[in-house]
Order: C-alpha cells, then sequence, then structure tokens
C-alpha cells in the first residue's frame, strides 16, 4: 500500500463510532461518511406533513456573522389539539428530515392518543437547511457555524417561533425526542433549554461514548456478541476472514478472486484492501444496529432478524480461506443485495456522495470525538488501538482544524447530570451504541429502559406485530412518562396563572 | 443642540440599566461605560491572593479561530481544607478581577468556617483578560467572541482544569457567587453547567430585566423610592430640578450659572446639556445602588447611608430655580467630593476611558438589552419612553451591529427556570436592580432572599458592625445552603463511589 495514502470509508448515516476508527494496518486512515444511497429516503413518505422553513441566524453565539438561513421543518398536525395539545419535537440529526420524519412511526403512533402535533426539525447543515447554500462545505469559515450548540439553539428558536405564532400552541407542554445522535440532542435539549421542552426521549443515545466515560472496545464487543448469539461459528468465520484477506490480497492471484467472489464492480487493488475490509466491518456493524424482528429498510431493505440470515452462510470457521470467503459473500450479500437488484458490490461510494454525506465526519473532526477500538479477542475484528493523534492529523488534513475531544464532556457534563430531570434514555441490548448510553436509571426522572431484543432505536419505529414484549412494554412506559410530563406541565402552567403575581 | 450629536455618557460599571436609557431631547442618544477611575481598584488589596492564568480557546464554540488568550483568575487558598474542602467559585462580571475580589468580602469572611479555597475568575474582554491583547476593541471580529455563552464556557474549563490539576480538588463541590451581572453569570452558570457547581448565589441579579419580563419603569421608581424615603422634599427637589435645569440651560447666564454652581472643570455648552443631565441621572442611580449602612468605598468613598446625607441639603422644593440648583449641587457633591480632593467636577471622563470602560455598552448593544423608561410621575425624572429602534440604530452606528435582545430570554430561560434547583437569589429593598430580581422563591432550591435594608449585592460585602440584622440572617442562610449543597455533593460523591458500577 502507498504511503501517506488516505482511506475514504463510505459509511452509514448512523454509524458514528465507525468514523472514528483507525483501521488496522492504514497508519494515516481517516473516514468519510456518505448517507444511504438508496432506501427510505427516496421513498414516498407514509406519513402526512406539510414543510415548512424558519429564518434562523447562522450564528446565534456571536454578533459578526448576521445572515441567516431558512431551517427545514416538517409539522404533522392531523390529530393535534389546539386547546394546548402537547408538542412532540424531533431533534434533527446527520441527515435529510423526511428520512428520519418515514423512519420515526412511534411519533405517528401515538399522535392520536395524545392529541399531539409533530414537528420534525432539521439539523443545519444537512438536508436543506444548509446556511451557506451549496458552498456550505467549501470552505472552513462556511463551516464555523457548524456545531450541536448551534443546532440546539435552532431548536430553541425554533420552538419559541411555534408557541408564539401557532394558536393554541402558547402553553403546548413540549416533548424532545431524538435517535442516535438525534437521541443525544433530545436528552442535552432538555439539559440546556428546559424551558422549551418539559422532558426528552432519548432513543439509543451514547452520550457516554466520549472521552474515557466508557471503554472503546465495548462496542465492537457488542456487535461481535450480536453474531455470537445468531449462529454457532458465526462471529468466528468474521475473525478468520480477516486473515483470509490479508493472505490472499497479497497475491495478484488472490485479488482477482475476491474481486468474483465477492462480484465487486470494480476490480480490487492492492491499495485497496484496507477500504475492502473497512467495508466489511461496516457491513457488519450495519447489521449489529438494524437487527430488528421484522423485515424493514432502514439502513437496506433486510430481512426479520438479519444476523440470524447472515449466520446461516457462517457456521463452519475451520474452512479453507477461499471457501470461508466465498460464505463471507454470501452473507454481505443479504445486506447489500436483499431484493436481488445489484448487479455488483460497491465498496466505495464515495465519489457519487452528496454534498452533506460529509457532515458527520466534520462533526467527528470538531465535537463528536468518540473512541472506538478493537482487541481481535473480545470482538472479532482486528486489533485497532484508539489512536487520537492520528485520527486529528487526519482531520487536519483534511478540514484545517483538530478535533477537541474534552469539549462535549465538559458542555453537556459527561457523567455528571443527575441535577436533570425528565429524559427517558431508551436502549436496545443488541444495539451496540448501549455502550455509550445511559442503561441504568439515575434518579426518579432520569430513567433507563432497556430493550433486550431491540437494535438501534427500535422503539422510535412504527409498530408492528413482530414486536417483542419488551418493546411493548418500553414505548407503554415511555407513552406514561409522556403523560405525566404533559399532566405536570399544565399543572404548574395553571398554578402560575392562578398565582397572584401573574 | 447640534442635529445628530451623539451623547456619550460616563457610566458606573455596574450601572447596566441606564447604559439602555435613551435620554429625553436627545433623539439619538447613545451610551457608553465607564469603570469607576478612582476608588477600589486602585487600592492596595485588602485581601491574600495569588494571580494565575489559563489559557482558554478564544472561540468555545466554533473551530475556525483556533487561537487562546491567557484569563486571569484569582486564588485565595489560605483556609482551604486539601482534603475536599469546596471552591466558592466568583463568577467575574464586567471588570476588572481584583476589584471584585476586594469588593467581596463575604467569600472572604466564611473561607475559614466552610475550610474553602476562593477563586475569582476574570470575564473575558475585561482587566487583563483580553482576547486579542489591546487591539481586542478595535474591530468587530476581534469583539465577535464577547459574549455571557463564551465567558461562562471560560468558567466551566476553568473548574474543570482546577479539579484536573489541583491535589485534593477532584471532589471539591464548587459554589457559584456573583453579584449584579456576575450574579446573573453565577445563576446561569448553575443553571448551564450544573455539572460543574453544585450551588449558586447569585446576589442583586436582575435576570428578569430582559424584553418585557419586568415593566421598564420598575427601575427607576425604585431609585426615587429611595431618595423618598430618606428625606420629605428630597425627591421632589430632585423632580423639579430638570425643569430649572432646562430654563436656566436656554441662556447662556444661565449655562454660566450651572458651570460655575456645579464647579465643572470645563463651562457647560449648550450642547452638553444631556449629558449634563445623564450624569445628574446616574449620580442619583449610583447612589442607590451603595445606600450602604455604614462608610465605604465602592464606586466612590462616601459616608454611611449616602442618600439621607444628600437628602439634608434637599429639603425644600419650592425655592426658585436657582437656588433649588445650588442644593442640587451640594448634595451631588457628597458623591463625587466626599473626601474634599476634587477640584472641580467633570460630566464626561469618556475621553481618558481605558479600554475596557467600553465593554458593557458592546454587551448591552449585543445580548444584554434591559428596556428602562421613566414616566416622571412615579419616578423623579423626566419622561422618557424605551425606543428599541433609536437604541438599535446608536449600537449600529457604534458597533456596527444590532442587539438581539430576546435572545437572553431564549438562551436562560426568562422566566421559566423551576426545573432548575441550588440557587440563591439575595436582593435589596433599597436595590433599583431588585426590580429585575427573583424576589419570590420559585421552589425549595431555588431561593429568593430579601434584604429590606440592603442596596446592590450588600450581602457580598465584608460583614460590618452597622449591618443590619435583615442583612446578618440573609448571609446566615447562605451559609446554611451552602452547607446543605456542600454535604449532599459529598453523599453524592460517596454513593457514586460505592456503587457497584463505578
Amino acid at each position: 500500500m502507498a504511503a501517506g495514502s488516505v482511506v475514504k470509508l463510505p459509511f452509514a448515516v448512523v454509524a458514528m463510532v465507525t468514523a472514528a476508527l483507525c483501521l488496522a494496518s492504514v497508519p494515516a486512515a481517516s473516514v468519510r461518511l456518505s448517507l444511504p444511497k438508496s432506501g427510505p429516503s427516496t421513498q414516498p413518505g407514509r406519513f402526512n406533513y406539510k414543510t415548512r422553513y424558519l429564518e434562523q441566524k447562522i450564528d446565534h453565539f456571536g454578533f459578526a456573522e448576521d445572515s441567516i438561513f431558512k431551517q427545514r421543518y416538517l409539522i404533522g398536525d392531523e390529530y393535534w389539539n389546539q386547546d394546548g395539545g402537547p408538542i412532540l419535537f424531533y431533534t434533527g440529526n446527520e441527515g435529510d428530515i423526511t428520512w428520519f420524519c418515514n423512519n420515526t412511526g412511534f411519533m405517528w403512533d401515538i399522535s392520536k392518543e395524545l392529541g399531539a402535533m409533530l414537528v420534525f426539525a432539521e439539523h443545519r447543515y444537512y438536508g436543506e437547511s444548509l446556511p451557506f447554500g451549496k458552498k456550505s462545505f467549501s470552505n472552513p469559515k462556511y463551516l464555523n457555524y457548524f456545531t450541536s450548540e448551534q443546532a440546539l439553539a435552532d431548536f430553541a428558536v425554533l420552538v419559541r417561533y411555534l408557541k408564539q405564532t401557532i394558536p393554541g400552541a402558547q402553553n403546548s407542554p413540549v416533548i424532545a425526542i431524538g435517535g442516535s445522535y438525534g437521541g443525544m440532542l433530545a436528552a442535552w435539549f432538555r439539559m440546556k433549554y428546559p424551558n422549551f421542552v418539559v422532558g426528552a426521549l432519548a432513543a439509543s443515545a451514547p452520550i457516554w461514548l466520549f472521552e474515557d466515560l466508557t471503554p472503546c472496545e465495548t462496542f465492537f464487543a457488542i456487535v461481535t456478541n450480536d453474531f455470537s448469539k445468531s449462529g454457532k461459528g458465526c462471529a468466528e468465520c468474521i475473525r478468520r476472514s480477516w486473515g483470509a484477506i490479508n493472505s490472499l490480497s497479497s497475491k495478484a492471484e488472490g485479488l482477482k478472486f475476491l474481486s468474483s467472489t465477492f462480484h465487486l464492480c470494480s476490480p480490487l487493488q492492492a491499495s485497496d484492501v484496507a477500504l475492502f475490509k473497512s467495508w466489511l466491518i461496516e457491513t457488519w456493524t450495519n447489521l449489529a444496529m438494524v437487527d430488528y424482528p421484522y423485515k424493514a429498510n432502514f439502513l437496506q431493505p433486510l430481512p426479520a432478524w438479519p444476523i440470524k440470515v447472515v449466520c446461516n452462510f457462517l457456521k463452519n470457521p475451520s474452512l479453507p480461506a477461499k471457501s470461508l470467503l466465498q460464505n463471507i459473500y454470501q452473507a454481505v450479500n443479504i445486506y447489500y443485495n436483499y431484493t436481488g437488484n445489484a448487479a455488483c458490490l460497491n465498496i466505495s461510494q464515495t465519489s457519487t456522495s452528496y454534498l452533506d454525506d460529509q457532515g458527520w465526519y466534520y462533526q467527528s473532526c470538531t465535537e463528536m470525538v468518540m473512541p472506538s477500538c478493537t482487541d481481535g479477542v473480545n470482538d472479532m475484528f482486528e486489533p485497532v488501538a484508539w489512536d487520537l493523534k492520528s485520527f486529528s492529523d487526519d482531520c487536519k488534513k483534511d478540514w484545517g482544524l483538530r478535533p477537541r475531544p474534552d469539549w462535549i464532556t465538559t458542555v453537556y457534563g459527561g457523567k455528571n447530570i443527575s441535577s436533570h430531570s425528565n429524559i427517558i434514555f431508551s436502549n436496545g441490548g443488541l444495539d451496540p451504541w448501549s455502550s455509550g448510553g445511559v442503561t441504568k436509571s439515575i434518579s426518579d426522572t432520569l430513567v433507563a429502559i432497556l430493550i433486550p431484543e431491540g437494535a438501534h432505536h427500535l422503539d422510535l419505529r412504527s409498530s408492528n406485530e413482530r414486536d417483542p414484549y419488551s418493546l411493548r412494554k418500553a414505548r407503554s412506559l415511555e407513552l406514561k412518562y409522556f403523560k405525566k410530563w404533559i399532566k405536570e406541565a399544565k399543572t404548574e402552567s395553571l398554578e402560575t396563572y392562578n398565582s397572584p403575581n401573574h
């Protein structure tokens, strides 16, 4: 492999941690995100919403840049009780807000019962909410306003605007809801702006995946565990695949074998091997995230319990290298070609990436530094240590800046959050992101809900007849807390109204 | 008066509201702050502290500007119990931190009993903590990082640094303490960074003096009330003085009379009359703020209960104009010349102002927009409506930017702060700033303490044998809460330590 070459890894939008993973045998690896190119975001929406735009300050925290941009948000108010019915407010994360809207069926499912208005707010620098339009990613100075704090301020200003302008909404209690990075934002929104949200559901939100709050190897140990539990020999097949790839890819014949066996769109070059392995790591990781109990289409169209399906091909770790890798291909093909429409598999989609594909990479190079590592013992991957220096050097090269790994814990409190209230942290036992989640209740009002059979924010999806019991119970508990917060907010608002000082 | 002329009002550092007051008969009035030129900041310190500096990011909320500056802070640790003794952390406000350190005797008084370390953190853009050195005020781009949010982030980073680097401080509970704008910062610090401070004493902090949270005329009604209560005819003399000044200043002879009567350093011009009246408003306002029960030197060296002393000269409102104003001079002279050292009185000190004198004016032109007005009926001033447009135009002219009057209530919650905890709001009944303060308890842990005989953050001053009973009681209650918070923090820290997940 050429010295100094940089691997650009196409990465699913929700795969936050691996964006920070330095790949084995790639000394100066860096990573690039891409949104899923096919799938839900291009599907017609199942839900009935209106699209709106609000003019936001580009910089909430300084006065030299006084320009505005248009933040997109979606409103669903079919069932809204105009007489102070609650607002469920999705704190949009790293992607097009319509995609999150269409994948958060839970909010739609409960809107009638709560008489709730639904609002889905797009995160700045994603989707259509680009502060400097198409130039937004072209220059570090345009990217300067791309932080979680600015996004939260957008949400605050939007909530204030909605309450001031929608008749009947003045006294509506607002509940923040989000999944993954959006779940972190929901929790932080409640922490930083409790004046605007009476509570938050932070689904699969790894708020403790920063600095040393969580051991860096936990994430991939959970990925591995999902495969171990889903079929005998399954994780072991994957663990052995790396050696097989390394050995084959050292020769031209082996590269040819890998290209044809994996039906790769472009023949594999020696310089692509690290990328090829990254692509496989991403595949296994994504499968762990979307190991849902029914046929679904979140990152890719997939069968129910996709890891079990995948593991059907991965039963014998003792096979010779080529046979082992033929099976690996069969497994991978489930993820990329369940519909049977893919003519070939493309390990690099970065060349056709949209502008906002790079968003999460920028965020991980600034605030969202989530250390990750593998040890090859408790996980099924090649050992890779966390290397902040090399990660930072890549960021410097790609964005002209260095990350501040200790900022998120400083500004959002790290593990010292017990003085806050009214936040539900839900996590799925199968979800690798639960490694950095709050999985034990901190107080009566900072509540952890565990869904042992759940993958990545399964609770935010539409209800399904195959939902496991633990999920139904989790959703019912979430709804119970929502009602409690709404009731408390109304009582408090009444008390204020009736007080002699009003 | 020349069309378009701009009055620059020298203003005491703590006189925040009048910085936002548009003066009567001055269509495009704007205001400029100045720190007191004489007085405590130049006195040798009574307290024993060490001066330290911490390198801070100039921009905590963006990554394009990666430079650092040195924040000054003072440490007094004579009585500190190294085994986890608490840290009392003064959240520095708009001035040189040594001045606040020397005027916050309360912290020094209780440090022994609490075994506390004292830290006084300087606010960026004041004192020595200038992000771009002497250039800091020379260009809007250098001023861009001059916000309360950046200041709070400095405090957070400093607390984190102290806990990480001072042996024994890791488990030290930190209590934020501040007065006036520093009191707002103390409260906001607890609200936004409860991970770093277990509680806050916000003394004379007008956190509700924004937007329409408080009627704009309340501030000057309290100033007036202080004079009404301190002597029969006193407020009425001042109320009548404006007409007398207006009538005399319309003629050359009258201007000459005023110049000589008030011993002005420069002869009064017709174009200076608005400034002259502003200077008098400031004088009465400052007297209301520092109406302390004993001889003190906060803004100026003054006798005990200075308004009573002043009112000795203001008993007869029915005197003819010239006699009335001769008495006004006698009153004003108490404020400016109690020591008898002033050869003349200077109504404009702006020409010799230091760089950082302009700090509060910049802040009031950006975030700190506190509407104020007078009606001439419930107060002793000429009626002046609150005029945001004209205020904003002045800011545009002077700083090239416009204020965002709704931002502080958005980011810090306005009146909707009941979900927070462990904040004491203390206010003095004589203090005009109490108009925007929290004067009724919001919950068991958001507690209001009133000191009826108190002026501006009297409770933060050193104890004095002439302290009124209500003040002694207030301080004792504040200390009781400090001890409660410290105890709770230690219990919680122990529980965390003993938990199986630690």
